[in-house]
């Protein structure tokens, strides 16, 4: 398998420098592996911090910037970031306000974010959480105690970003962050195993003519492999799962989001049916996303995410962002 | 191969459901399949329209709204629009300032968009056209009489749809668009091939340890295979080209453009590159995009396109923009 890299021992250091050249409202510290906002904290506002293992992207450091988060740590390929890592983010975007820090529910994510709230809070500064465990497929996984967190975390860093911009306090922003997530469901389907620049080779096999129902954004094994069938077919298994869960009805904030090597085309295809599906239950899609936002390098294949929308959290949706990854206008 | 579709005869028909479904913003003609701005055409603006096959996305159609094109005629996959659409999207985006077509130099959109032109200078609206041809990679190809137009046609689009808001003449419009062909130039690289729907396997062979420079966003071939290689010589390969027949100097605007099918983290990396190769020149990344903007379905690799820009240049890429697949604030 190619893979358009210098080698694998530079996958992530490499990257890095290229955010750095891309985006001017970016700054990237290399040494620690903390992507900020250039621009700095801002005295009084709730810092944002997540992180996570690198693959995923846009996510995390694509959603540094106004409106969403104030500093991302991307660890190695699929791996947690370290607790050191995460404990300079949190000091470097103090403002005096506190910080959030937003963690994906995975086991290494947890405990090293926990670890790195701790060595803050013992250096003063006030650090929140909000774990995110939409996806529902699987009750616990290769990687998880309990739910896994994928696509809904778009969301909390957007709203609880949205959120932190109007000095709200650290309560009231985690409070946010945490609603969103409960409000929220996800399922994923491959098409296709993904495949890491360590491995160079994929990570899970799957048939020429079977799909894998509720996969995980690192490969990991879903709820069960199904004949490949219609776009029609696998976002209503999708929203099934979604639905037994969340019970889909009133105002809707929905990604339909690409795996990393899935066709645009392919996932209009897909929201689509998703549309259908939700009009049929008398739910809304009120505001949306189609497009490449938590992948999984380049796995083929989509996940849905549903938030249940509130006018509130419309409203903060809609509040400016200007990230590399999200970006509407003042 | 799977593909999240319903079946490869509604391909077009589902995605641009999904798309009016997604885009308030947009309105859908399925009947004549034109993508418009929901707001109308805006009396006394150059309307703009463009079209192509479709697998490219999110141009075209992604690329209509505030600041870029009124309307946007796919075609089937890989597969110039008919007359028919042109001239019906010509029509409807008169504001009696006459209309832009933006044309990829394929020899079926030349043809197609061509006789369009005629058949809407013969209903009255005065149409002028922008032949994009950006692609050093061939002089002819499978599919064109000279150079293949790829990621130039977003900067073109993006440009002379600022200049067409600011109420500038047909003309003027059509210059400016003109103009940043000529100052623009790309070279692609392809990983793997891509799928199409109605084929169902690749559209070419690529061994497992060779990549295929100079390659056409239809899968047509390029220049040259060469074994597999670092990222940073795949990049320098390309960048040779095009400083072969631009020189590179001065300030640019850059697209690292992903084919489809290749992770954003890799997509970095290859900029970083860039990034390098363009400072040892001593010329200068004045604006610059990363992301999948003008692909080849799901296709592994890469094209860089290079703009040579002005001041007047720099100021319009910076006009507020508001369209699903490119967009930044008033």
């Amino acid at each position: 398998m190619k893979k358009l890299i210098n080698g694998t021992d530079t996958v992530i250091t490499d990257a890095l420098a290229g955010m750095a050249a891309a985006h001017p409202s970016l700054r990237v510290d290399q040494e620690n592996r903390v992507i900020y906002r250039a621009s700095g904290p801002r005295p009084g506002k709730v810092g944002l911090v997540s992180g996570g293992g690198s693959g995923h992207e846009p996510l995390h450091g694509g959603f540094v910037g106004y409106g969403m988060l104030d500093a991302a740590c991307p660890g190695e390929i699929f791996t947690s970031p370290v607790p050191d890592q995460v404990v300079e983010a949190t000091s470097a975007v103090d403002g005096g306000a506190g910080v959030l820090h937003i963690v994906k529910n995975y086991t290494g994510d947890v405990l090293n974010f926990t670890m790195a709230a701790e060595l803050s809070g013992d250096e003063g500064v006030e650090v929140a959480s909000v774990l995110v465990n939409d996806d529902v497929a699987v009750q616990d996984s290769l990687y998880t105690a309990g739910r896994r967190g994928t696509g809904a975390t778009l969301f909390v860093e957007k709203i609880a970003g949205a959120l932190a911009e109007t000095g709200a306090p650290l309560a009231e922003v985690a409070a946010v962050g945490a609603d969103v997530n409960a409000r929220s469901r996800s399922f994923g389907v491959a098409l296709s195993p993904c495949v890491t620049p360590a491995a160079g080779k994929p990570t899970f096999e799957l048939g020429e003519t079977e799909v894998e129902l509720g996969i995980g954004i690192h490969g990991e094994p879903g709820r069960t492999r199904v004949p490949a069938a219609p776009a029609r077919n696998l976002v209503r298994a999708a929203l099934s799962a979604i639905h037994d869960d969340l019970g889909l009805s009133g105002e809707n904030l929905v990604l339909v989001n690409g795996m990393g090597g899935t066709p645009l085309i392919e996932l209009y295809i897909a929201f689509a049916e998703v549309d259908s599906y939700l009009r049929e239950r008398g739910a809304q899609i009120t505001r949306s996303l189609v497009g490449n936002y938590v992948t999984s390098l380049d796995m083929q294949g989509f996940s849905i995410t549903v938030c249940r929308l509130t006018d509130e959290l419309t409203r903060l949706w809609d509040a400016p962002v200007e990230t590399p990854g999200l970006r509407w206008g003042r």
